[in-house]
Formats: structure tokens, sequence, C-alpha cells
């Protein structure tokens, strides 16, 4: 669903086939998920395919993991409009090679993953194929207007809900041949997808929001660029865990790098008018048992997309840290992708 | 989302993991589509993946006839409740190989499609992987009850709209090393969902009824067992173009054969009560300009599930005949499978 997830060159070509036909659609291509009025019902609508060796391995992940990802992933698209999800449907592509046992073991992921966010996984299309994926469909409905990615205004407060850096610490230790923590590791494994934060900031005022699945900068930029804006961040103020920095260290790495570019952390980014953002950060962590605060300010566009104000005052041009699925770089996924 | 698609054991082993949250749920796993609740609006949805060598390949068809068919096997389960099609969203996994204008190609397809059947194209991920394959949701709606498998009764005429075995007769000409005509090459390359009979024959009144993507044998099959009922087709009865009876000539093959076992056709299949049943069939037929005819009647589960009543007036069993996934057999879509 997630045209963050690369290739915009290729969306904007493709863009004139889209929402083509039908009635009713409310939220097309571009945004975390699209949403459609299905007789006077907002149908919050987003589908996430994963891929072996692409966006997971199974020497890292269990299959229950993977099929806990695969509905994560999606559920997080939903949470990031300030939806709740409520059903969803899979498109399980099985290599002969894979025994009954296996792909049992990936239905019994995805059945954790819908009961922690009580969805309902009602069918699934399973078909032949060389290669292991899994194609989830989510749907979701919400009490409110859904939120875009396209509302932020400058003076708005950057609102950020979750931990930072924590799946890329994880994949770059064990690239670096050692073992992760398990604090990491299980969130690499187990990514959570924070329903209940975006509830309330959607219920807060939330002027636009995304999920940081490509990297704070990357997912930032998007948004900037959905709604006309640029962004500051605060350096001090991004939320980085002691067993990221130690990380960090270990690695050689600047904390701020895996901060900024390490995706698949699924934390929401939302931005919101000053008065009230501060307290809505604070409901919207306690919700969820993260931490939830104020990262930076919505500017108006100039100068860098996204910038990054460090602590001795100079600003760091963030924008294209993440992960572009056609791009040829570095990011932590590029890297498992290659492996 | 069918699992007539194959595999009814592992379904078996699955089902403990399907649905196992969330509310709303109306239809679950083992029909055409799920049905859920959302806020009151009963939303049909379904998934079925292609994957390229598997389920088509590109010397006989297009990209952009592979993209009207991702489209129309989904709008065709959608059809099979009875449901009309709203929304669709595409999990397309792209080979490095495939240049961004076959991208293109395979998306005009889908927005030709959709707009044939008035469905907004409204979200996708695109992802990178070794082989090229589209899983495709579509979101339904319906002004009455969804039309599950599971309602005929004994005594209800069996009534059939559309053509039987022209996918069939296409490919199996192929193999053989002929050119198939044009007539049939098209309804290989473009199947037609049958949205408009579907909706007719809910209006009349239809207990139960499924598309006909494995073969008449095998989805009537699925049909009955769903039912608990047996059937009874009548062979004199069934609507064999002079196409497909050609194409069995040149094959050598018995053209009964290509109408029971044949897929792809997307062909309804219901039932209903017998006053009314030749009227409905010839409205459903007439309002896609296709056959509709009544092919059999419902009868008590004894002998054989699904018996066809030949012109000497013997019985012949067409329970198997069709094509399973992870059958080995030599089906038409086994036989595409293994080129």
């Amino acid at each position: 669903m997630d045209p963050s997830h690369g290739e915009f060159a290729l969306i904007a070509r493709l863009a004139p086939h889209l929402a083509a036909a039908g009635d009713g659609l409310v939220v097309g291509p571009g945004d975390d998920a699209a949403v459609v009025d299905l007789d006077g019902v907002q149908v919050v609508i987003t589908v996430d395919v994963l891929v072996e060796h692409v966006h997971f391995s199974r020497d890292l992940s269990s299959l229950e993991d993977v099929g806990w990802k695969a509905i994560a992933v999606n559920v997080s698209d939903v949470a990031a409009m300030g939806a709740r999800p409520r059903a969803a449907v899979v498109g399980l592509t099985r290599p002969p090679s894979l025994a009954v046992g296996a792909v049992e073991s990936l239905y019994a992921g995805m059945a954790q993953a819908c009961a922690r966010w009580d969805v309902g996984l009602v069918g699934g299309d399973t078909v032949r194929g060389d290669v292991l994926s899994l194609a989830v469909t989510a749907l979701g409905t919400s009490p409110g207007p859904p939120v875009r990615r396209s509302g932020a205004r400058p003076g708005d407060r950057l609102v950020l809900v979750g931990a930072l850096g924590v799946a890329a610490a994880a994949l770059a230790l064990h690239h670096a041949g050692a073992v992760p923590p398990a604090a990491l590791l299980d969130r690499h494994r187990r990514p959570q997808a924070l329903v209940e934060a975006g509830s309330v900031l959607r219920a807060r005022g939330a002027t636009a929001m995304i999920d940081i699945s490509d990297g704070l900068g990357a997912d930032c930029a998007h948004l900037c660029r959905a709604s006309g804006i640029g962004a500051r961040l605060d350096a001090t103020a991004l939320p980085l865990g002691a067993a990221v920095a130690d990380a960090a260290v270990r690695l050689g790495l600047d904390p701020l790098d895996l901060a900024c570019g390490g995706g698949e952390d699924f934390a929401l980014l939302a931005t919101m008018p000053a008065g009230g953002a501060e307290a809505a950060a604070r409901e919207a962590g306690a919700a969820e048992g993260v931490p939830g605060v104020v990262v930076g300010t919505v500017v108006e566009a100039a100068g860098p997309l996204v910038g990054l104000r460090l602590e001795d005052g100079t600003l760091r041009d963030v924008t294209t840290a993440g992960f572009d699925h056609y791009a040829v770089g570095d990011s932590t996924r590029q890297q498992e992708d290659q492996r």
C-alpha cells in the first residue's frame, strides 16, 4: 500500500491506472492506506507483501514470527490512519518444499497477531510458487475521518510515539556477526503496531500521520511531500533506548543514523497543533507503554525537507535517510536483501 | 480465497487459526469470499494470487491480459456471492528484470478490468522478488444477504450461466501445438466475471452459488459438500459451444471431459427452487449475453456426489473432474504449470 516503499517514479506512471473506476474513493493511492466509502461506512484498506530473502530470512525469524510480522505491518498502516483494524486476508505463495506444518506455523503467527489486535483472519488463497511470500490485506474502520499524510501545517508540532532504531540495531548486529540482545531482536521479529496510539492521536486532532517503516527521515519526508511542508527534528528529543545506544557503540555507528535511517520500527509520526501536542504525545505513548514525545516542528518547505537540529546547533539533512526498495543503497533492509 | 483451489486437508489444519479474533464475521473461510460486518455494512472480501509459470505464461498472454485476469478472477468470486465488486488492491511482486513499462502494462490491464466492472483500484504494494506474481484483494457489497455455497436443498434445480470448456479448449489446443481460434483464446486471456448474472440469481432466490474456476465437476462437488447434498447433471443440457466441440474433435477428446473438467471458465453454478429456475437462468444469461440454462437437479447425498447422466441413461461420476493445486494430475492447469 505504501508508496514510500520505494518507486515514486513508478507510482507516478501508474497513477493514471489507479482508481480508474468505481465510486466512493475517499483516500486513494499514496497514503498509508486507501479509504473507500462502502454504503456509508468508510473502510480503510491496505496491502503489504513480504517476500522471503527480501523482507525476512528464516535464520533470524521463525515462521511464526514471519506470520506475525505479515499481519503487524498491515495493522500498522491501518493504525497510521488513526483507524482500527477489523479483518485481514492472506495470499500465500508456498514453495513445494514447504511442509504443511510450516504453513501451519505461518498461520499460527498470523493468528497470534490477529488476536493481539482483534483482527479477524477471514480468508486466504494458498498457491504454489518457487518463493515463499505473504500478501496480506487488512481492512479497518474509524469512528472519525481517517488521518492522511497531507494535512500538516507550518507551526504544527511533530509527535513521535514508539522507539527508534530498534529493529535496525538488531539487524546490524546480526550482520556484524554478533548476537543481538533479546530486547532488540524481539522487536525485529515481532513488530508492534500502535493501534491505540493512532486512535489517541486522531482523537487529539492529529493533522497528518504516517508509520515509520522506512526510517524516520524517509517517512517524515513522505509526510512533508504529501503536505507540502518541511520538518525540523530536534536530535536531543529523539527517543533512543539504551540498547540502541549500546548497539551503536558496538557497531561504531552514530546512534542518530540508526534513529533516522533505521526502518521497521513501526513508530507513529504525527503532526498536530502546538497546544496539546505534549499531552497527546504522552497519552498516546502511555496507551502503548512506549515513548511518546514532541520531536520537532513543521516549517514552510525551504532548505532541507527534513532537517535534524544537532546538539551543537548545526542542521543535518536526513531527508534521504532510510530505505528504498529500488534504490541502490546500504540501508539495513538492503543489506538483508542481498545476504 | 477459494479453498476449492486445492488443499482441503491443509485448510482443515489451518481452520483453528482462521477467524481467530475480531467480531462481525458473517461468512468465514470456505466460500468463494468471506463476508464481514463492518459497522452495519456487509463487506464481501476475497483474495486470489496469480504466479507466473503457475497461473499464467507470457507466451500465451500479454501482461495486459495478466493484469485483466488478476482482477477478473477476484471479481468472479464476488459475483459468486451475488455481490457487486467495489474496490481492489494489488500486491505486486516484481522481478528486477521486469521493466517499468511492463509493470505499467500489468496496471493497464488491471485498470481495463476495473473499468469493465466499475471497481476502484485504490492501492497496492510493489515489492522486489524473483518471480512475478499478483495478489489481488477485492471488496464487494450486496443489497441483500450474500449467497453462500451451503444453502442448496434436495429438489432445487442446478442453474448454469456461462459457457463451459472454453478456456480449457484454448489451452489444450495450444499445448498440442495448434493455434486456438480467437473465440477460445480471448476467453482464456480475458475471462469474464458474471456480476450481473450473479445479482440476478441472488435476487431470484438462489439458495447456493459458486463460480466455475476448477471445472464444473470439482466446483459442483465443493457446493455439494458445503450443502451436504448431491448433484445430478444432465449431459444433454450442458452448454457446449461449437468452437469447444470442434476443439474436442481436433484433440480426440470427449467434449464432456472439457465441459466437466476444464477450469477457468468462470461460469456461475447456482441452485434454486424448481419453480422459476428456468426463467431465472434465461434472465441471468441474457444479462450477460451468455447461455443460461437448467443443467440438473439437487439430490440427497447418495451414490456419486456429482453424477452426469449421459444421453444413453448411464451415470458418470464427475466429482473429481477438474483441477487441484496440489494434486498430481493431468488437468489443463497442471499442464500449463509444468510447461
